[in-house]
């Protein structure tokens, strides 16, 4: 693991007995060298936490004297209680080609986005963009994110607020959703160069493969008489107050709506509420990316708001969770 | 959901003004009608809990002033905090047609068991019995259980109990787990009389079927060199200090073992971990009935001691987590 000196440092300067160690699921590989590894050179018990971690905003209560999450950068605005982040070494940038092949995709003026992983690859990536001609800008983080450039599935504060400085975007990462939030978001041409496959695509097919999905959602739950609105207990995704806000809306326009408070959001433990149709207030990766194996609708807040008719779909935005 | 007034009651009487709803998956059909109702008639805001509950040891917290938990007794030994279980009326008891095929294979002296949803049968099938010939015996409850007669999943103590004064046990439901116990625990026949079904079965083939699958798990598990060590967080299955006493006998006997701590066990939650073999101290249910679904050997802590020499296989005991 690296350097785990400076982790065994950390907990002696805490004077922890107890230690909880959580992974996200890519590193739980690395969970019990790791605990052993503290346990021998700490002289503490570790209890790892097996229960799914999908980022800063799901961290568990452990009873430790402290709690070490890794793989995932703290959001500033949440109060965390005896929790250290502990943060792995990143991949090395071994190669410019998967930019390369982004590069003739991009307009002349770009914003540069990441995840977590990859942030500390953006300044030699805009180092190599400025040689080849472009302007880049990279965001600067706010209450929810960490680092500048950095994307949430659920916070893209970072593109949104270089908007009118950029003609169009530079994702650098594997997967689809963090880039679809901006691309839906903002009205400009997102790239995403992928530095595992080494390819470049334009994210124009998914977005509007995903619109069409969200507009048949809409579709589906427009004449539900009961919504389910879910709310997560994870301290990051919890909006209980929003909920209780369309709940009193959805009253408004003489529709049922009911609370259901979860930890994990899953398609079998939904199964069997005599439920039309589901508003998710948890992560909004759920409606977005599971939609299909969930049975009836799942709409965003925003999408909630379409099916009421108190937002037009001209207005539609992507969901993202602000602090 | 019938008398719904008392629970009214209940909740006005706190001065609840919200209130959390649990139920295990058989009743979700109904969550909605309940949390509507209840919401009209007490002037309240109901959550419900969309984890899955599958027991009253398995209450989780919510945000509320009143949880209402349905559907399990309580546990005497917990201290639970603001909760109320509501009982609902159970089903009647159409036939004595499924306790008649029981018979002929009961011996003269039995012992009634059931699980909490049918226990208001047992004085008329006592009865029953009783006319027929035989002596009937009813264990009363301990502190784990709230009913005579009543077995869980992890505590077989109403069948012990009246261990010397009976040649076997008729159980009244439709499941093999909670009989099985019984069977493994007391070598004595155990007959299974089934409501749903309307029929009977001796357990036997079921009982060796397990003890084989048992025997396999130890044996499989013989030469593991990491053991994970499953804690639940679960207010009536956490077992941290028996936990934490089998890690310091593994590591007696040059094995390796961390602790696990998670809420739901599930498969998928402990793939990717480089562990050989698990250890379960949460609720025993996990190791016996879902163990083909885990890739390594799932161990009872008994079993475990089996694999390390500190224990008999004649001495082989299941798994019960005891006040």
């Amino acid at each position: 693991m690296g350097d785990t000196e400076r982790l065994v440092e950390v907990i002696r300067g805490r004077a922890a007995r107890t230690v909880g160690l959580q992974f996200p699921v890519g590193l739980r590989t690395k969970a019990v060298e790791l605990a052993q590894e503290i346990e021998s050179k700490a002289g503490v018990t570790c209890l790892v936490s097996a229960d799914p971690s999908f980022g800063a905003c799901d961290v568990a209560e452990m009873p430790v004297d402290l709690i070490v999450h890794l793989g995932h950068a703290p959001m500033p605005h949440l109060r965390y209680n005896r929790v250290f982040f502990y943060d792995l070494p990143g991949p090395a940038l071994a190669s410019m080609a998967f930019v390369d092949a982004a590069e003739p995709l991009l307009p002349k003026r770009v914003g540069l986005l990441t995840t977590t992983q990859f942030r500390h690859w953006l300044p030699a990536i805009k180092e190599h963009l400025e040689k080849k001609g472009h302007a880049v800008r990279i965001g600067e983080p706010d209450r929810r994110v960490a680092y500048a450039g950095q994307l949430l599935g659920c916070d893209y504060h970072t593109a949104t607020i270089v908007e009118k400085d950029v003609d169009g975007y530079l994702y650098i990462g594997t997967g689809d959703f963090h880039p679809l939030g901006v691309a839906i978001l903002v009205d400009k041409p997102v790239i995403v160069a992928d530095p595992e496959r080494g390819t470049a695509r334009d994210l124009k097919e998914v977005r509007d493969h995903v619109l069409r999905q969200r507009h048949a959602a809409i579709a589906r739950a427009h004449d539900a008489a009961v919504f389910g609105i879910i709310v997560s207990k994870k301290i990051g995704q919890e909006r209980m107050d929003l909920a209780l806000g369309l709940k009193a809306l959805a009253e408004k326009h003489d529709r049922r709506a009911n609370i259901f408070l979860m930890d994990l959001v899953s398609p079998e433990f939904l199964e069997g509420y005599r439920v039309d149709a589901w508003v998710n207030t948890a992560c909004p990766r759920i409606a977005i990316e599971d939609i299909l194996q969930y049975k009836q609708p799942m709409l965003t807040p925003q999408e909630f708001e379409i099916v009421l008719g108190e937002r037009d779909w001209s207005e539609y935005a992507f969901d993202e969770i602000r602090a």
